[in-house]
């Protein structure tokens, strides 16, 4: 149970909701959000254009609506930039390498330690 | 209130359900509706690729998802293969120039009555 014992993590018990961002960290953490929301729209525009340069039948029209709806619906529930959910939101960018740490540089280490271990899950 | 003595306007008291189809009348029928089908798919392939092949912000995407949901929604509807309303469905065809009167000669003239007077419509 050594995870019990690592003096990094995070203390549970703290309401992420508590924590303060400063104008500086609301900043960095605006840019990196940004930044991976649109290379993840991009990648779904990239995405689209090959599927629908390939399409033959119907059903790959069906398809191609089926994906756009699932996307959409991913990246609406993903990019939620509220305050009291973000560590976890960029805990998953991280972890999914959609932003790396050096984008976060300059948020308080409050914020880092409970982005890393949402990252670890 | 010409319309009340039209000589060829159908007995609107004649269930269109009780019609009866040949097994020739099937088949014209078939066949004219597959081809109108067909078509219409073919259009929207190609729209979508026009489509897609032009986006260029995340809110393209999103209009060509609501495109493919609204055409979808539309054809499920409008291409209802039950005799009892096909009558009903040629008339749109016809009207929206989807079918051609031609590709339904062969049908008696109980089904024709009734498909003329939907396309009217």
């Amino acid at each position: 149970m050594a995870h019990l014992h690592q003096p990094e993590a995070p203390d549970t018990y703290t309401d992420i909701r508590n924590l303060r961002w400063s104008q500086t960290e609301k900043a960095i953490a605006r840019k990196a959000f940004e930044r991976a929301l649109q290379k993840e729209l991009h990648e779904v525009i990239q995405k689209t254009q090959r599927m629908a340069a390939t399409i033959e039948h119907p059903s790959d029209l069906w398809e191609l609506e089926s994906f756009l709806t699932t996307r959409r619906k991913e990246i609406d529930d993903k990019f939620d930039y509220r305050y009291s959910v973000l560590p976890d939101v960029f805990g998953e960018l991280v972890r999914e390498g959609r932003v790396h740490e050096d984008e976060l540089r300059g948020l308080a280490e409050d914020k880092l330690a409970y982005i890393r271990k949402f990252a670890r899950f």
